[in-house]
């Protein structure tokens, strides 16, 4: 059985736990009743299971061909899959209307988001990206710019790129070495090679849009140097047809440990013709306008391959027949029980289930803190919640792409030997994940984001601020017997994370290597937690179906996986905040030479 | 750089830590003078770095090559590196001397098998596997059949393999099917199929011996009736030279992730001729033997991509230039500083150094058990070794290979967006570890293993010696503050280990799902216990050499690896404590179609 999407989990976290119906009064809120999303996630998981997922495999055995003439056949079937996803107008859900979009929240477009990319991560990657240079545009680009290509990636009729990575120059983006040359019509000649480069050419798409960063000659050294350039593939004619071929070309693809479906390409830009956007060396802001959403894109893949992974985990296990459970056989009539009895199959299963519902709680709460700082009528809720968004990025981003892979590498381990071998799904969702850690900024590089930058931002407003809300929502919680265990399992948590950030607060100025030594732990302290959170919150929501006399047993099971996590996977918390408190001193006591 | 065999290390673990000199009374250790044993290493270490290194990407890339004859064609360069293992001796190193070998201690057997395992995992399966079949025979052959095939073993001019699973049938050897009739002469005709064979057809040895479980016609059915036979590819002649092609075939190759240099085989077996080992119907006892041995083997394997891969991102942390240190720059006449000055990659690299170099010593620790287990004159050394190296070969087994798949993760991490493509070795090395969490017992197996029959054994004589022979330690060394804090941290691990015992002891009879939920947290926990345990036998020899005036930085620089470790690694027992004790209520609780 190929993957099937948890359309359920979807409606009820979103009507159920985040009460998207609360916020009807928001603008882009008015037109998703709960009906509306219902439908749409529902029909988001027919389009993706029936057209994408039967792909998956075949992207990653076939792979991209790159091509002498610098062009890139997709896997076979991607590109009737492409035609059809923009036929069904899905690349449009979360765009503005004002360009062809239908406007609905980022929220509920994530839904289609995460089916998408459990289906083929490989192929929504290229969606994904065209998206996050519709954002880059729509934020910094002219009108004239927005006219001309907002609705041809609104609609994904054309495609988008970020042109980011040189080979001397990944994270330490100050390196950067291409030049752009400003010409009299007030375009620039762009010259420089640029690495992995995630759908940089390929066969599905009239057109491809690369966002490309670039250092206009005599600009500042290092990050403030920077711009932000559009270079079409081919250049829109008078009429924003695509037009005169530009000189941006493929030179070859990169050799993958996964994600072979999506054409990863050495592009170079041999003098193309770009469009500055918006100022000059303000690049970088509008790069991370791309990346922020990027990021929260690529925990979106951490919890999609878990699902996946988690999905065919779970059907081998109820039919591998192998050995007896420990308290009597439980299939007596056949040779042997099915392996989902044994305790530690269990286990991987339980685990998989608390991190990835309590996972995707914290990525669709995160993103619905982006639709009211965008959205919100009141000035409060709307910093309130992008002080949240800025926070919680860095998390989303670098904790459930972790969570992910443990998840997907449980998933090959029910499997055993069968997990090892190509025949199942297992393996590709193993490999396909671990771009996740890296990409967009490493998972370190996220926890010293979130620890050099979001964290001190406003005087640490934004982590104050959720600390409180969690006491609230303990204190409003804790008398009901149901909620107790959910209520004290947080507390705790909390408690765990306030010490930890109280910790960071008076070593990490005193020596910023103790920041840098704390720093990942901390992010996964605080993952743990955003998630005991978003379990108790889900915990609630399951709690009053059954107080209103609901009894089908999904809410019930959805208590019993909460006190799961809060049991069984919570206890991680503690390890990283002792940890954390060691301090950089052995951590950086060997000489560099010693290693 | 590719990989270098860490000869240095290899020394001051087998002389100084594990003082091999103290038993040389003993009869295998004779020979084995810490000269000699310094010279084979060194050896070693050339060998193993020169022919083998250079031919583990080329395994991967190119893989083997099924034929319609059914043969099997190694990657270009295998065959003759595996003339030279032979013409080396190498196979024979560990072998006894009456069927020509050299009779080494296991322990120092081990160097070698690490380092060739580390150079090129794929490749060291072959004689690996060779190794297992030799001992099968040894410890249970006639003295013909031993006549005829141990010298052939030994030397590694035959192969061995070992045929156990069936595509129904892994863990569960009772389901086992393939079927041995009797014949007139005395031998067997077997008919089954096999799958998951390693090394069960290739070009590199003029004859493959396959010890093959089987059932003979009328034997009682699950795992009492199953016996072991020899399936020789080339039935010897009277000479004892490979004669008439036995009907054994290859049918194929599987597809994997990782390992593409070891042939893992589809073995069709038609009516081959087999010879009974042992006694009808003892099979299993007889695999076990070379089960116990193979686990070892794949802890090792855990360590020995650890430090390929280690060493990788070492050396690539210290060249890449990515940012500057959070403390000034390190690097002020370059464009940016290496990123090894970055506490969060200083992290990685030192979780590594602290597993791997930890982990070897627990991988020696019990081989060194084993040897002493075998020829200790004192019966009552003898006792305790066998016990010892009952208890600890499923946490060397599945304690290893878990923390090798995190070092090898955390060396993809190391390099970033690079570590991702295969142009680096960091992606084989992580593909190639991930099956040692699988094969020869799933790390769940060892863990139930562990719990359900280890554990018990003899009223847990075993894990009592341990605690009291830990307490000794503790009680020795306390008093010298350089080691204080390696005591401190190790008595502390013992007694969550030792609660965690008592817990087992209290619930896992009431109801044995609470030991299944349990085990692969109880592993876990006595694994970073054991870890504990032998950084502090480190650090008594490393002080030793500091404090009879040795300034070499190689001891000062284990005593910082070994306090981290205490510090920033031990602390995840805690975790698995704490999960242990809550029991398999909750993991138990959904019915199976919940999944």
């Amino acid at each position: 059985m190929p993957y099937q999407p948890p359309v359920r989990d979807h409606v009820f976290l979103l009507r159920d736990v985040l009460r998207l119906e609360s916020y009807a009064n928001l603008p882009h809120f008015a037109d998703a009743s709960i009906d509306v999303v219902e439908q749409i996630v529902e029909e988001a998981g027919r389009f993706t299971g029936e057209v994408l997922a039967p792909l998956n495999a075949v992207g990653d055995k076939q792979g991209c061909v790159w091509n002498p003439d610098h062009t890139v056949k997709t896997p076979p079937g991607f590109k009737e899959a492409y035609a059809q996803l923009v036929e069904g107008g899905w690349p449009a859900l979360g765009a503005e209307p004002a360009y062809g979009g239908q406007g609905l929240p980022h929220v509920v477009n994530l839904a289609f988001s995460e089916m998408s990319s459990s289906a083929n991560m490989a192929f929504s990657m290229y969606p994904g990206l065209t998206h996050g240079a519709y954002s880059a545009i729509l934020n910094g680009g002219s009108q004239a710019q927005k006219d001309l290509y907002l609705p041809k990636l609104a609609s994904g009729q054309w495609c988008g790129t970020m042109n980011l990575t040189e080979p001397h120059c990944g994270t330490d983006l100050g390196l950067l070495r291409t030049k752009a040359v400003p010409q009299a019509d007030g375009s620039y000649r762009i010259t420089g090679g640029k690495i992995w480069i995630s759908g940089g050419e390929h066969d599905m798409a009239e057109n491809i849009v690369h966002l490309v960063l670039a250092r206009i000659e005599g600009a500042p050294e290092g990050v403030r140097g920077i711009s932000l350039f559009i270079v079409p593939k081919f250049i829109p004619d008078a009429d924003g047809k695509p037009g005169e071929r530009n000189s941006v070309y493929c030179d070859g693809l990169e050799e993958k440990m996964g994600i072979h479906g999506n054409a990863t390409c050495v592009i170079r830009h041999e003098g193309s013709q770009g469009w500055l956007v918006g100022e000059e060396n303000q690049g970088l802001k509008l790069m991370f306008v791309m990346m922020n959403e990027a990021r929260i894109g690529v925990g979106l893949q951490g919890i999609s391959q878990a699902e996946a992974a988690y999905q065919a985990a779970a059907e081998f296990a109820k039919e591998r027949l192998q050995g007896r459970s420990l308290t009597g056989p439980k299939n007596p009539d056949g040779p042997a029980d099915p392996i989902i009895v044994h305790p530690d199959v269990r286990r991987m299963l339980m685990d998989s289930r608390a991190l990835i519902e309590g996972g995707r709680a914290f990525l669709f709460w995160t993103a619905l803190q982006g639709d009211l700082a965008h959205a919100h009528p009141d000035e409060a809720v709307r910093q309130k919640a992008a002080d949240y968004m800025a926070l919680m990025t860095p998390v989303v981003k670098g904790f459930l792409t972790d969570r992910g892979l443990k998840v997907c590498s449980d998933a090959v381990q029910v499997h055993g030997g069968s997990g090892f071998t190509e025949h199942f799904p297992v393996s590709q969702y193993m490999r396909d994940v671990r771009i996740a850690l890296i990409y967009e900024g490493t998972n370190g590089v996220q926890a010293l984001d979130l620890v050099g930058r979001k964290l001190a931002a406003q005087g640490g407003r934004a982590v104050m601020t959720f600390f409180a809300e969690i006491d609230a929502f303990v204190e409003a919680n804790q008398g009901e017997p149901a909620l107790k265990p959910f209520t004290d399992a947080l507390a705790l948590a909390k408690a765990q994370l306030q010490e930890a950030t109280l910790w960071l607060m008076q070593h990490g100025l005193a020596n910023p290597d103790n920041a840098g030594a704390a720093s990942t732990d901390y992010l996964q302290l605080f993952g743990y937690t955003a998630l005991a959170y978003m379990w108790a919150q889900i915990a609630v929501a399951a709690q009053a179906k059954i107080a209103a006399g609901e009894t089908d047993p999904f809410y019930g099971n959805k208590l019993t996986i909460g006190r799961y996590y809060m049991d069984r996977v919570l206890p991680e918390a503690g390890a990283h905040l002792a940890k954390l408190k060691t301090g950089s001193e052995l951590m950086m006591a060997l000489p560099a030479e010693a290693f």
